[in-house]
């Protein structure tokens, strides 16, 4: 008998419809001849109505009390599937993150997984329960309730698949793989069969919002193979693995569109040493994370410095810009959110010449501007402006013949 | 420096203005000089409302799963307290019942405590946080999350109060005290300023729905004096306590009416041993809880045996003794719910002589029919007709002239 873990996100447990549908779902793999664990996460809207609440009482609550708050969405959604799986005659436990020892850090809404302790677990297995396990959520040393953040229920899944030794994580939404391309942009973008958890991983920081990316890292690290695939449907998914038998090279695998960054450029700064390491250092001390940098020379010896940060950050990066202007010696300060990345990721993308140079004409030719440019062994993404992002996402795509 | 244990129901923490509006109370109890530890119950309705979740997944869902389910109510309301409490400028932490360790056994909805481990509350209050309890809920030896059951939240600070040597345990209510009757029947009802835990005890099984009668004979059994007063107005309420010296004696402290019970009566039963005997065995087997028994011998060697049990237990009780009737030898079998119960209670009951008679003519002379009589120490019952329930309840209170 084989095992398989099964994560069904917040949309596949929506109501209570959704939450027999899945039952239904567990129970088609069981009867197949597999153990199954299932992770859940919140109902439907759970967690932002939690999130409400919490902020009628106050508009900072404390990241402890919040994570207290937020786990019982998911605990909520567990005693209802294993109820639901019971109602269609089944042995079903549920277990919360602290129950089954899921021990983090201590960082508050947004805790990294440090052990699972899979005793508890196998012991349901083995009295042919089907287990039942709150994503999102765990304890810290101290006994405290921590919550994961966003995507926690995958990494919650992951992780499980890896401490059980699990041949396959199925990670269950409301898409049934992922494409070479948004669909909803690009119509005849198609559905990728296998593809590796490097690309994935690319994917999802590009903005494929498929699969977060720290649970993709956690199942690249412990080699877990992924199997993408959609509630609602039967069909095959994507499969994200690493054994390269299993892949065909390809030099790319998609197309990626991200709106969620903003652009800040400081303009005329002196080309001194150390002033990009002061910059960047102030900015990780605020906690933004900078994703793209390019700097240039503009006049004599000052250079404009333009770097990309979240656009949940651009507050907070434009005052320690503005608190450092003047003494890295920048002339000026602007920020712009009308841009979007459009990324090209690919595992053989290393190994040809020219790939990069495929886009940029395509993005030429449909007259497109590339304001930025950065590129990794396997992902190559340029700035453009925003309004001009759905064009440009179907020109790269087609100029590397993606769609079916 | 003191220390409180501050018990709220969920009418006391119903929505986000009554949350601040506790949380303002505990604040205040705490500048006042005393540590404070609260538990709290569930948000108003949840528990309801969760009870309902689950009904529309399973007509029967599993009692293990339903303590899962209904534990989040109480975690919900714990969190946004302590939010409530930061935001008025105190440090507050909040812990379920599993993370005190409050240990219970495994009967799941109805579980009792067996420990509780103060450790982490002590340190908790060491480092002068305020301390915000779930109430209602802990865990078996096996690490499955328990619910108390009615009251369960009663419990819970009774429990704190006892391990952590709380010289008071404050249980804030919808209404400010326990009155000598239930003053929307009878208009003149006073409030009693203190009571002994016998007495309280036995107007909570009497029907006196201030309090649930498993926590009054928790607090009785560890000498946990309480405190019983109103959520929203600041006067004092009941004392209840053990301590003789600030106890007056009154032969009659208060009148109850409880309407929960219905009244089953089996017709000519032969007399002979082991009758009742098997009978009540049966009940309790089928998890049945009888109150009031009485047997008259009624024509040669038969006699009537009726009972009463709670109307939720009817049904069960009803197929017991159906199941019985002919081995019994039993003629009929009626079932009764038009029924209630007046009782008196009062610890100065047992050294007067002439109490329970005085009560007796009240009714008599009010043309109220005793159906059935029980009487222990400190409490006389009689069942009557439940449409003359509230006029009893009126001409008893008055007889023994408990008005104000």
């Amino acid at each position: 008998m084989g095992l398989v873990v099964q994560k069904f996100g917040g949309s596949s447990v929506a109501d209570v419809d959704r939450i027999k549908h899945v039952a239904k779902r567990v129970m088609d793999t069981h009867e197949a001849g597999d153990a199954v664990v299932v992770v859940v996460s919140a109902l439907g809207d759970t967690t932002d109505d939690l999130i409400q609440l919490a902020l009628q009482i106050t508009p900072q609550p404390s990241d402890r009390e919040m994570d207290v708050l937020m786990s019982t969405g998911e605990q909520i959604s567990i005693a209802l599937l294993s109820m639901a799986i019971h109602a269609m005659g089944h042995d079903a436990i549920s277990f919360t993150g602290p129950q089954l020892d899921i021990v983090t850090d201590s960082a508050h809404r947004k805790a990294r997984i440090l052990s699972v302790d899979p005793t508890r677990i196998r012991r349901a297995l083995d009295q042919d329960h089907i287990v039942i396990v709150a994503g999102f959520q765990g304890r810290d040393a101290d006994e405290n309730i921590t919550t994961l953040g966003r995507g926690g229920s995958d990494t919650t899944a992951v992780a499980l698949a890896a401490v059980l030794e699990a041949p396959v994580c199925e990670i269950y939404t409301d898409v049934d793989g992922v494409y070479t391309a948004d669909p909803r942009i690009v119509p005849d973008a198609r559905k990728i069969p296998v593809m590796h958890a490097d690309e994935m991983l690319e994917m999802a920081s590009a903005g494929s919002q498929v699969m977060n990316a720290r649970a993709v890292e956690f199942a690249k690290k412990y080699g877990v193979p992924l199997h993408i695939r959609s509630s609602f449907a039967p069909d095959t998914g994507t499969l994200v693995t690493d054994k390269a038998e299993e892949l065909d090279e390809v030099p790319v695998r998609g197309v990626s569109l991200d709106r969620a960054d903003s652009k800040i450029t400081i303009r005329q700064v002196p080309d001194r040493p150390g002033v990009s390491a002061r910059l960047f250092t102030a900015l990780s001390e605020a906690d933004v994370n900078v994703d793209m940098i390019i700097q240039n020379v503009a006049e004599g010896e000052k250079a404009d410095i333009s770097f990309t940060v979240n656009k949940d950050d651009l507050n907070r990066a434009m005052t320690v810009c503005e608190a450092l202007l003047s003494d890295i010696g920048g002339q000026a300060l602007a920020a712009d959110s009308d841009i979007a990345k459009v990324s090209i990721v690919g595992a053989g993308m290393a190994e040809r010449s020219g790939v990069a140079a495929v886009m940029f004409s395509a993005l030429g030719d449909a007259g497109v501007n590339i304001e930025m440019i950065a590129t990794s062994e396997i992902k190559t993404s340029c700035i453009v402006r925003a309004w001009q992002a759905e064009e440009a996402t179907r020109v790269v795509h087609a100029a590397f013949a993606l769609g079916g």
